[in-house]
């Protein structure tokens, strides 16, 4: 993309109704507008992650062997009202009316329509294990909306449902997505946390949070430091090993690490003084295990190997999709702007062109535009004629994390310089190996 | 994909609710569950497809230089008091109170707010021309929802919006999307021709509507026999060369093709007598030039060349991407089901394994599944215990264009069975030369 061609919409002053840094970035790199209290327009650059936040969401949920669908926003009530959820959801449910003058809403979950989509379809356990989800808007109508898409009313989340005969297979179904999602948040450059939480208005007894430690977190959480030291890597998982899902939930929930909500002062007491941390964390995703809770209210049932009609055994597992670019922000960026990890970012590497209008520094940001999308990669050009300052202070802000500087004195000598984000570290080299470090460096992401 | 574990609903009987045959197909395939009157949940397969033609959307927009975004579904009422549109638009309008009372409403489309957006940011001609585009749900509350995903209340739409400071660059604009448009169809397996049409409540004089010729259409249509013989096929466009869109424009449109809004039987009648027909189309897309309506009503001024404020010049474009489908099912089908043009097909071949147990069968199914898998493509194996003839019928009813059949007969001579599902032809050849075909007839797609 050419900057001078492109829709970045940057502000030079800070919003003020930006609270918190994650909103204000957004809004100053051009990615959102506000277009109501708590509801948001996603301008190209912040679509543009969101989009990429989603495929990850997508192609990790698609290796765990859960099915993408999609469910709609409006909904009829009734479904609600069959589980009881209608009038429990209170004043946080956005309630409509349509022509005809029946009781809609827009979903802020999606339970009752998967369960009743599951009983409509299936009926023999010989389908069983399933588990659907989606990546679909939703709403929850917040009486006090703020921290830009932290705390949105309008929001994207992924949403999965599993159904299985036995506890022990929707468990098993849990530790699929625990393990799916430690991955998807680490190909985001995110360290989340799964602590122990409470079910809140879903039910059920067994969930997990997923929290990012920043200091503009909304919950306290209190976990031994050694949950930091674990990292999930590139291991080879089997999805359908339960003994290699369980051992890795074992291995990441067994060591203290829970909500206020949750928190036990006496167990975490038993925990070294040293370890002993308390903080603030984001919450960016969120598993269920709540039995037949929606099953039984539902008449949800299938046919057991015996013959015999058996509630099925459901969970559900959420991630909050746009939440995740503010989460991101807030655990990485500085006093200069965004600092975009690799796998999230929207362009690869920004072209900085010291001296646009000279023809050498032109025709060398052209050709490295060229190499690097022919190797698949996305450049972002700053091809307008500004002076250097304002061009590194909007990539800065932008917070692509490698920016390819060229200038005719560094042409002079053959090289251009590349330059880290995140270490502000610059290095000469030709072109020809800026294109092919950056080329390298998102071989592996 | 393995069908043993896919979740693919298949009704074995036609539905009542079904008067045409997408609707009819789309749920008896399983992709579709009514959720509520007009509004569906798009199963597993459904949401495949969906996605595909989405993707090819994306793909195309951006070719000709449009840039995506996104726009909340809901939006305050106060921008359609703005514009007039607000009391204009009646009860197809989906409108809303929110927890605060205020006045929200679902998008049935966003001239509004992408208006707003643009005069928030853009004040020199010097950021034109600019033309934004989402793909989002829309809500439009008939009265009387029906044909499926054709005419449903809650419906996918590719909306686009291109701002100029001139009327003939925003003639351009229109053109770029037409010449977009065309290629976009093509590569779904559609013909969808652009006529003359009304502009209806978007407003403005210069509009287009892209029908495909279908008995189920709900616009009768009067055309030149010629205008069908237009093929787009491969050109290479530049999307910045205004005499080219021009050009192809002027190809596209020059011979008699309009809906019954603005058929002139006069002008109809200087076709030769031979070309004249009458027919049914289905709508899937429409382009409007519609000046400074928007910029005027709501002061959306940039500043020109000669420093003074001008209105700029607006077009809006839409494709409907969830109704696609059924456009494109109503195009092509027989009366065993689906038959998926290759661009849009949810899974690129059915292996179907005619003796499941059997040793030799079983693998040779296997070494297929993996080798078209490693060769990029998605390839669905039944792999269910199921008669031959139960999985040939379901093959043919999801309608995937090329099915490999495998059974122990055939493998004694080293022998599979490659089926075309539009011709029905079948050849015996080796399973790598079944591969070899198979990723030849995608290589191109």
């Amino acid at each position: 993309m050419r900057m001078s061609r492109y829709f970045l919409p940057v502000l030079k002053e800070d919003p003020a109704e930006a609270a918190i840094v994650s909103h204000r970035l957004m809004l100053r790199a051009g990615m959102i507008k506000q277009s109501s209290a708590g509801i948001y327009s996603w301008l190209p650059m912040g679509f543009k992650v969101l989009r990429k936040i989603e495929d990850i969401v997508h192609e990790e949920q698609q290796k765990a062997g859960h099915m993408p669908m999609l469910m709609p926003t409006i909904q009829s009530a009734d479904l609600w009202r069959e589980s009881g959820r209608y009038d429990d959801y209170g004043e946080e449910m956005l309630r409509i009316k349509d022509r005809h003058d029946r009781d809609m809403l827009f979903t802020p979950t999606a339970e009752e329509l998967i369960t009743d989509i599951f009983r409509s379809h299936v009926s023999s356990y010989k389908d069983l294990p399933l588990t659907l989800y989606q990546i679909q808007w939703k709403f929850r109508d917040e009486r006090r909306p703020r921290f830009g898409v932290m705390r949105g009313r309008e929001f994207y989340m992924k949403d999965g449902y599993n159904f299985d005969l036995t506890k022990e297979d929707a468990l098993h179904a849990y530790n699929r997505h625990l393990v799916s999602y430690l991955r998807t948040y680490e190909r985001m450059g995110l360290q989340a946390i799964p602590m122990r939480a409470d079910s809140g208005p879903i039910g059920g007894d067994d969930t997990h949070e997923f929290l990012v430690l920043a200091d503009t977190g909304e919950s306290e959480v209190f976990y031994d430091s050694a949950v930091t030291d674990l990292t999930f890597g590139d291991r080879e998982i089997d999805f359908d090993d339960k003994a290699q899902c369980q051992s890795i939930m074992e291995e990441f929930t067994t060591k203290y690490a829970r909500t206020d909500e949750t928190h036990d002062e006496a167990v975490f007491n038993e925990v070294p003084e040293e370890r002993r941390r308390t903080a603030r964390g984001i919450e960016v995703g969120q598993i269920f295990y709540f039995g037949t809770k929606y099953s039984d209210a539902m008449n949800a049932k299938v046919q057991g190997p015996d013959g015999k009609p058996v509630a099925v055994h459901m969970g559900s597992h959420g991630i909050g999709v746009s939440r995740l670019l503010g989460a991101i922000i807030e655990a990485s960026h500085d006093d200069k702007g965004i600092i975009w990890p690799e796998g999230v970012t929207p362009y690869h590497a920004g072209i900085v062109n010291l001296k646009q209008g000279d023809e050498e520094a032109d025709a060398a940001c052209e050709q490295l535009y060229k190499e690097l999308t022919a190797a698949g990669l996305e450049p972002l050009y700053d091809d307008r004629k500004e002076r250097a300052g304002g061009k590194f202070a909007t990539m800065d802000l932008i917070g692509l994390p490698w920016r390819i500087t060229v200038g005719p004195r560094g042409l002079k000598n053959g090289v251009v310089e590349l330059t880290s984000r995140k270490t502000g570290e610059s290095t000469e080299m030709t072109p020809a190996e800026a294109v092919a470090r950056v080329k390298d460096i998102y071989a592996g992401a």
